[in-house]
């Protein structure tokens, strides 16, 4: 084998001297790197796959960092990292120290933002556009958006005021796979399959074909009708679509042919008096046949880094219990954004097909949704995972909470994520949801406990959130009865006089842990599932304060805010300020890429840390030495 | 004058007998009736006025509440109010006690929700529908969405999802009054000028009518053409814009003409396959001359229950410090979501025309443009509403505060906001702030603090928050020189050494006059204005702890979460566990609506309130008797 082009490739540059073959060398070479990587390490396969030529092709016509390429979302970048210097570091992509799975300006000046939530690159790329017109920068800003994140509310927000403002020097790149990371959802997806079987207007193009025969070439007829013709004849309906919103509408270019990219992409260059839109087509997986096949696996194969314990995923948990409420009330509906694999609710629509609604890229419509629907008689079990939930904020606070209405959220994916890193962490779900009136907020310790509030959500007359951990639950049984727990009531685990770990959710476990851990240094820790975080059991609380007079709250949240906070409201309203209490939780920074299981230790959220965290703030006498105190947790929160 | 035809309007069928002469009438009387009320009592006057017809042509063409109508958003239902059995009450709407300013399920079974942020009513008429479809109740559903809600990101998403579940007896209105809240913005209330004027179609009608005199009647030909021509002059685009989207488009219709109305109303009803959407064109202030000809200001005119002091809102001095420093920094911007009048940036447009941006109903957008403009070398001020600024959370998390970049959002109206009532109010901005990294976040006691907040957000390198109250500002002189707040350092404005009174914001002159208060009591109070809640100066929180030994904050934001919170995280931090604290602030519940001060006096948020609170926890003896002690404050959060 020769030496790899690829190699020879250390900044954009360096691509456009090649012809087309070695470019076409350079793609499979990437294509071969991205594949070994990641099935081995994990990440996202198939929507890499299917960008490598565009990647390439950007890079050429444009240059960065002069010019600023914006990707929506930015997971879609494998291929820009390995031209952009990045090459030989590729190899440890998405573990800690290695490179992140999104774009990161920390990382190349070529990355413009760390996004990794779908939908704000337009906006973002108009801000970037404007600031280079405000600033006079001789730049181009290209935004490459996936059909997917084009679904978004956020991106239809930004391509409105993109016409509006009509910047120069921008251009939208629409990347269309076919596909958002579920299935297709909505009209942009569909638009040509509809409009051209639309009844109106396939005889309409008939008709033009007949007529373009029998009208003599030359005339004004003639022209007109060939003009009509042509553009009916496929490209009218999106020409139309993205003409009506004010862009100047270029392709389909096939995705993966360097000539028909670069021609249109030089022809956007050129494009005068709107924005130009280039609409690719592209192939999710492109290259690799197992991708191909099955896109929806492969948008990101799950990582061989888990732990493999055999215990069923939280969600699977969650998914099987709604089914089996399902078949006991027809009432019952299952709502997913995108999400239909990762939070269980594939499987079940596949016996409930007309209950479960994937809605696509669309949290915010999700959860309204799911208020019109609780308004008018149904049960709806909305499941986003934590980080995307945010976009839903204000229709949980909005057409949930105020309205008072029986919705379940369920926040997956809540706490530590492991290798999607700071993007993905759900970090904040219990600050922003405990704040909230009416709502009724819940974490179990395991996958028994869950099946149980999934219940008794369902029996609930109003708002409803359960945060559940990303992978394997703890092993448990689960008991055959579904039944009502009483909401507002913790349960004590584990008896003990010294210090008392009120562990939440995932932390539970560690709790437990951390309690034997403890006792070996001769301390009687108890420890208590508090299950809810709101209402609270105050009870509870106020007699671990009474009887052990050290509490300790473990979560996997920020502690601004938090279940640690809500545990401190409680004894500072009930006049317990006597009750010392130690709160371990996420810190106050964005917590970086690598396994799960090294950032709860490194956090300090696993059962060593927080055995040596209590013995550091309790029990110093008893434990090592030089260990965090919560003076460092807690300080600028 | 003969008795009113409105006065025996019951409820919506005693519409359906009338003639539409009669209808004429009723529908003059609504109106007058409306701007008797409103004009006198503040509250959405064009908005109104221009749906009174619409509103009785479609109360006659369904059944409510069999047939459910959702408006976006439910401050257009005064006329639905006036023949819903709520004549009466009307006069005193948006009075405590009274009606509310929005939709109210509680009010009456003909209200669907108690909407009053724009865009999420397609969300939630879709819900609906998909209830009565899965519980096959024979019922329509009708939403009636505004341009203005039209633009907003969740009503895409909506829109696709629409198209994608194509819902039985589902009908969108398009209330089309040709301006969002503030002015035209982006495509959808632009298509008709854009496309008929674009270079390519004006020939094209022109060619088009030029060959229809020219060919022959009754020929394949002549019909063709004929199509084409009707088609093109005028229908074509928004027939074309929807039924790409994938809804049957009705209308235009004249939003004034009961014929018309009832005529496309039942054609809509007749209409099978796709779901209708049916284009009514309104006139905002429609038969009230002052609003229609300045809509803008009589969206809402302001109550005339403000305090009147001739002090400028907070608003007005924030606008005019951004456009201070815009003078002396090019590179220095401003964001407004269709409130720029509200946020004071409608005077500083008129200056700097290219560097006020107002981007409609999308909050998303505003905060992640900001984003992008931040990361290419400008510095955004972005002010929404703190109730708006819910809907941009995420991008606040992600493309903000996780990229750390220097945005600076002001939360404008956060806290009590009176009639706008409990869809307004800005209560959770803390709590939602606070638990993110990177950011600062400042409440300013008075406008002259404010000025400097806004000059250290400008000097400042990362993301920075300002919460402003709604209305007007204490009335201290400003300083001449704007200069830079230390980060993270509050102020003793009293000293005092039985407790300390630490008020935030707004709550500062409160906490003053309490201090005064309780001196008659013989108590020391000193008062600290906090400035920040993030970071939090501890230095102070500590002193006065170890001072004083009880604590009082005083916050317009509810508890959980709050500025309180974040004050006895920091105690619990620093094993200050000996320290009393009494938080005071919004309880956990939603507040409806009435006027500010009455709000405040209710809540315990005044003077009065404070005083009352501080004396029954720490000073029992020295007070009165039956008042609300903290332990009532803190439950349940």
């Amino acid at each position: 084998m020769a030496d790899r082009l690829l190699d020879k490739i250390d900044q954009p540059r360096d691509l456009k001297p090649l012809t087309h073959e070695e470019l076409s060398r350079v793609a499979q070479e990437a294509r071969d790197t991205i594949i070994s990587v990641i099935t081995e390490r994990g990440g996202h396969l198939a929507s890499n796959l299917g960008v490598v030529e565009l990647t390439l092709a950007l890079h050429r016509a444009f240059d960065s960092p002069t010019d600023r390429i914006v990707w929506d979302t930015t997971n879609q970048m494998y291929t820009h990292k390995l031209v952009t210097g990045r090459r030989d570091e590729f190899k440890d992509i998405r573990l800690e120290g290695g490179l992140s799975g999104f774009g990161e300006p920390s990382e190349s000046e070529h990355d413009t933002l760390a996004a990794g939530h779908a939908g704000t690159g337009l906006s973002i790329a108009l801000g970037i556009a404007q600031g280079s017109a405000n600033r006079r920068l001789n730049s181009w800003t290209i935004a490459v958006v996936g059909d997917g994140a084009m679904t978004s509310g956020s991106s239809f927000e930004a391509l409105n005021n993109i016409v509006h403002l009509n910047p120069e020097k921008f251009i939208v790149v629409l990347n269309d796979n076919g596909m958002s990371i579920s299935e297709n959802i909505g009209f942009l997806t569909n638009w040509r399959k509809r409009m051209i079987t639309h009844p109106e207007y396939q005889p309409m193009v008939d008709r033009m074909k007949a007529l373009s025969r029998r009208v003599p070439t030359g005339g004004l007829m003639y022209n007109l009708v060939k003009r009509f013709n042509t553009a009916l004849d496929g490209f009218v309906i999106p020409t139309m679509f993205w003409s009506e919103m004010g862009f100047q509408y270029l392709g389909p270019v096939d995705g993966h042919d360097f000539r028909q990219l670069e021609q249109t992409l030089r022809q956007a260059q050129n494009t005068t008096g709107l924005v130009p839109l280039v609409h690719v087509v592209t192939h999710k997986g492109h290259g690799y046949e197992p991708a191909e096949d099955d896109p929806v696996k492969f948008h990101q194969p799950s990582s061989p880094l888990g732990d493999g314990s055999g215990a069923p995923t939280y969600s699977h948990v969650f998914s099987q219990t709604v089914s089996r409420i399902m078949r006991e009330d027809e009432n019952v509906v299952g709502i997913s954004a995108a999400m239909l694999e990762g939070t269980g609710l594939a499987s079940v629509r596949q016996e409930f097909p007309d209950r479960i609604f994937d809605v696509g890229i669309a949290e915010q419509h999700a959860v309204s949704m799911a208020a019109g629907m609780a308004s008018n008689g149904l049960k709806p079990f909305v499941s986003i995972y934590s980080t995307f939930l945010q976009r839903a904020f204000d229709q949980i606070v909005h057409d949930v909470c105020l309205q008072n209405l029986p919705v379940t959220v369920i926040a997956d994916r809540a706490g530590i994520v492991g290798e999607d890193g700071k993007t993905h962490h759900g970090a904040f779900d219990i600050s922003y949801i405990r704040c909230l009136p009416n709502v009724v907020l819940a974490a179990p310790k395991d996958e028994n406990e869950l099946q149980h509030l999934v219940y008794t959500a369902y029996k609930h007359a109003g708002p409803f959130a359960i945060r559940i951990a990303r992978g394997a639950a703890v092993g448990v049984p689960l008991d055959e009865e579904l039944r009502e727990l009483p909401i507002g009531r913790g349960e004590v685990v584990r008896e003990g006089g010294d210090v008392v770990i009120f562990g939440l959710g995932k932390s539970l476990n560690a709790a437990l842990e951390a309690a034997d851990q403890l006792a070996d240094y001769g301390i009687s820790c108890g420890v208590v599932d508090p299950i809810f975080v709101k209402p609270l059991d105050e009870e509870l609380i106020l007699d671990a304060a009474n009887k052990a007079g050290r509490i300790v709250t473990v979560e996997e949240n920020v502690l601004a805010g938090g279940f640690g906070s809500a545990v401190i409201e409680a004894l500072a309203a009930a006049g317990k300020e006597d009750a010392a209490v130690l709160r371990i939780g996420m810190p106050d920074s964005f917590i970086e890429h690598g396994t799960a299981a090294d950032q709860r230790r490194q956090l300090q959220l696993d059962a060593e840390g927080i055995t040596q965290q209590i013995l550091g703030e309790f029990f110093p006498d008893a434990g090592l030495s030089s260990i965090a105190s919560r003076r460092d947790w807690g300080k600028a929160v």
